[in-house]
């Protein structure tokens, strides 16, 4: 269990995906430019077995963890983490979205 | 900034509605049922003026964290907290879903 405080400290943001690419050194990756609303952020996420058609993704709703340190993904910048549903055998992966459109940077609690 | 140790303590899920009532005691709060996957839960949430047509939530997919401790919100019981992204001038509150369908109780991350 954890209290509100802890959860409190969790950013967690809307974006609007700007472009979609490969990343140059892994299969299952890709390296994602994202508005946050004011500020735009690299992201690394390994959604690309589930979601082949990367540029389908552009324009679309994401939910982004902004807080978190950054990281290097193989070789690539990650600064945020994107968040998605998984099926316990990962079978399929699912980002979360909104259910009506809203500009990005909005926050989430 | 956090790490991805203090995220992990986070325990979010994937939600399907069961049922929405208007809270007894508060105008803008909902009594909401969850099948959160093998478990039923019951939610306080503050959505009620973003969506007045709670009956229209049932059977939607929700995401929820589940390991927040339990509080009782003006006289009933949540056991769970649903994530919305918000304006910053609360004119708009909007759930987070998914993208597509997935069982309930999935892991977020």
């Amino acid at each position: 269990m954890i209290n509100f405080e802890q959860f409190k400290q969790l950013e967690i943001k809307t974006g609007k995906v700007l472009s979609v690419e490969d990343h140059p050194n892994a299969d299952k990756l890709y390296v994602m430019k994202v508005d946050m609303g004011g500020e735009e952020r690299q992201l690394v996420a390994g959604i690309r077995p589930w979601y082949p058609d990367g540029q389908s993704l552009v324009g679309r709703n994401i939910i982004v963890v902004t807080n978190l340190e950054p990281a290097k993904i193989r070789g690539v910048e990650s600064n945020g983490m994107l968040l998605a549903a998984s099926k316990p055998d990962r079978s399929d992966v699912v980002l979360l979205t909104l259910d009506r459109d809203l500009p990005p940077g909005c926050a989430i609690s």
